[in-house]
């Protein structure tokens, strides 16, 4: 089915030709995130991630920074000139963040939050939704029409792993939807492969994979030190591994006849 | 371990004798909701439920009378004198429906929507929580804390079937999740048979094969005329079925020397 | 649906009153076995098991004792006056093994071993079928045609847990199964509590589930010291709990108006 | 971990350069497997597949010619000039098998046939072990270690796809899977994309994805006219479209500088 585009600012679109988001799970100090955001952007990303609101299982480890983060995120997002998409997690963050945010990012954890769908169907802002932990991809397909029937279309769908009984793995990474996606629904879709796999190794030859298979963009958790990071470090690619993978892509994508977006 | 018991109003426990809460899927009419109260009291039942805020997959789907159901669930509830439950879909609604309900629900869709969660803690209400479609019993104890952690430990934990690969029945009712919990954890533990197996003529052998494992209530849909619910007739009992479960249990509590709580 | 019974022996018929096989997981010698099979027949119990050939995941893992345990089944069935079933895991078994068991056990492993199940429909000797780590109800119902079709109509299912997400359990025991089956299968089908949960402690409140549920037997693995056994001692009962299992069990049944056969 | 290769007849080697298995999921006629044979072979494919003896789900649907295609085989094969691969579902096949294949196949429902696994230890002929519906990565390793313990060493891993909640496609392809085995076992591993996606159309994506993520090949179901198959026509190839899967190849290969192996 052809992919409608949708647009990210002022000139980039997904859906078209590659996107790449990249950054740390969590926004933990303006070096960090400011390092993180100059290396990725001078490797060619185009969009950067940036955890503000974190929800985790465990109401003990850490929540990131939550509203202290706003303006880390702007002033970084604003030297570089990129993009900027983090997590939303309580429609009362909508109104502050659209301030911060180029694209609102729905969590796993939230593809069943209609209140939540809902309110961001009544925005003009993008939306990154991601499949929940056990989504059936038909119900993936109407948590996006929730947004997209209150006027928003600007829905970009995200494979980010699903929950099954292979343990070695932290999640299994549904590449049949990458395909079945782009044959059946008009949404784009990328892939977020640090989840999909969950261990900083792997992470490389999934995101190629997904690039292959049809995806339309990635999204890649980045951290200057992965073994310190506040949350997710074991799934984190550090620079030196994420300019490896960045030099692989276009190859990758030539296989289709595609390419990264143009900066 | 030993069960905490949760008090519910002024007089009723769960945790100790068994409690049934019972009603329809949602509260579609005032004539509706009494009908189905007036006969679930005279079979006994310990608390009534009936939706007001409904969470459909489907965007097109039936999403519950709103606010519109707070007058009729008040009425109703008063001249039953029966406590009431409902599922709070935003935190948002909490301030309202705390005026209108003895017990929040927090459904399979909310097991992880820590927002909500914490914002439950903060309150002197009890909270009735759900497992997710794939939630890991861990996950499903650490959700129970996120509102422990806040104040309110008066945590009631509902299983209800989790997703697998069986495609016979709707959902997979996990049986060991109430033996286990029973072992491991001290929240009570009620089954949602009607949910945990989505089919009418199941429900009853699911209801009494939860009360033998060990859970502490049920909570069953019923509704006058099942083909003719707007949500989830094809798992609901009617009266004649529900009475006839409601025989059978004093038998099955009695195999652990149990009872049915005292009204 | 109506359950067709299937006969053991001279006697014995399982799918009308509830019948109980008990033993060890594997037969480990002639005194283990013998103690454990007088337990058990002074418990109740309607038939031995004891595992001759045992399928292990892992190569280096015990795989019981083989032919050399005919002798001992022979020998303890005889002095117990007790049929015996044991799985066959091999159709080049199935001539010497005709002689030592009164009922062929196929295992998990082997649900969809069709090769297995042809020659087992050829012979006049009945058929306990367990369901696959992931068998759908549906196809475990065609391995069931397989034997019957080969004019062996004695086969009678064994629900014992599948395989989810969930790492609690060592398996997810489907209560749902057996109520769904009991409705839409005419062959009776047991329950297998030790392996459905995987855990001692968990094994009665499973296996009391299972009878409430419309199952027609159950088989549970004993051991006279389950610490000291060569395979799967977790989850075995000691006679202490096995014995006060046996006295829950005629009141789980007097829920449904069934008793246990009569010896 | 370095990947030992597995020597298929006297100058092809798997877990080197990259290998294609192609064929029908099963023989039907001589004319048909010719007819395919010629195709594959014309597009420089490296072995032949055609299954002989079929395990099917249900007793009626149709079993494969068995014996009577082993003449078949050896025709086409001899003719062809390539090794040729079969599925094996008995140890009593294997004498025979063995002056027909060049490398035995044991299917994804006897991945836990240990019967089988170790009459093929004791062998010299090389292995393609598929994982089981719900075979645990380590669970496959061990089963591999069946067959390797024996003194066969020649065991070539292929991932096919697992059971998962997901039912919108056949099964979910376990790409994670292939990267992990890559980096954690030092047998070679293929990919089949025909089972592990199940639908025609979405075979080509699965296929070079697999190739990406460091598949030392792919094992691919064609047929002349896949409506009229006897088997699995929903997911064969037919010539026009594996031509353009093959034309691909290379380019994905080259994104980790890998190449197809000679002919």
């Amino acid at each position: 089915m052809k992919t409608k585009t949708v647009k990210i600012g002022s000139h980039l679109e997904i859906g078209k030709d590659f996107v790449v988001m990249a950054g740390p799970c969590s926004i933990e100090s303006l070096e960090q995130f400011e390092n993180t955001a100059k290396c990725v952007s001078s490797l060619g990303v185009h969009m950067l991630r940036g955890g503000m609101f974190k929800l985790r299982t465990n109401p003990e480890s850490f929540q990131g920074l939550g509203k202290d983060a706003y303006n880390i995120a702007k002033q970084v997002k604003n030297s570089i000139g990129l993009p900027f998409i983090s997590e939303v997690t309580d429609p009362r963050q909508i109104a502050d963040m659209y301030e911060v945010v180029d694209m609102f990012q729905v969590g796993s954890r939230n593809m069943h939050n209609y209140v939540l769908l809902k309110e961001l169907g009544s925005i003009d802002k993008p939306v990154l939704l991601k499949r929940g932990f056990s989504g059936l991809i038909k119900e993936w397909l109407l948590s996006a029409d929730y947004i997209a029937n209150g006027g928003n279309e600007n829905v970009v769908l995200c494979e980010r792993g699903i929950r099954t009984f292979e343990t070695a793995t932290r999640n299994t990474f549904d590449i049949n939807a990458i395909a079945y996606i782009k044959e059946n629904s008009s949404f784009p879709i990328i892939a977020d492969p640090s989840h999909g796999v969950g261990k900083t190794s792997l992470v490389a030859p999934i995101a190629l994979a997904a690039a292959v298979a049809g995806a339309d963009g990635l999204i890649v958790e980045i951290h200057p030190e992965p073994e310190k990071a506040l949350s997710d470090g074991y799934q984190a690619l550090d620079f030196a591994q994420f300019e490896e993978l960045m030099m692989k892509l276009p190859q990758a994508l030539a296989v289709n006849d595609r390419t990264l977006a143009k900066l």
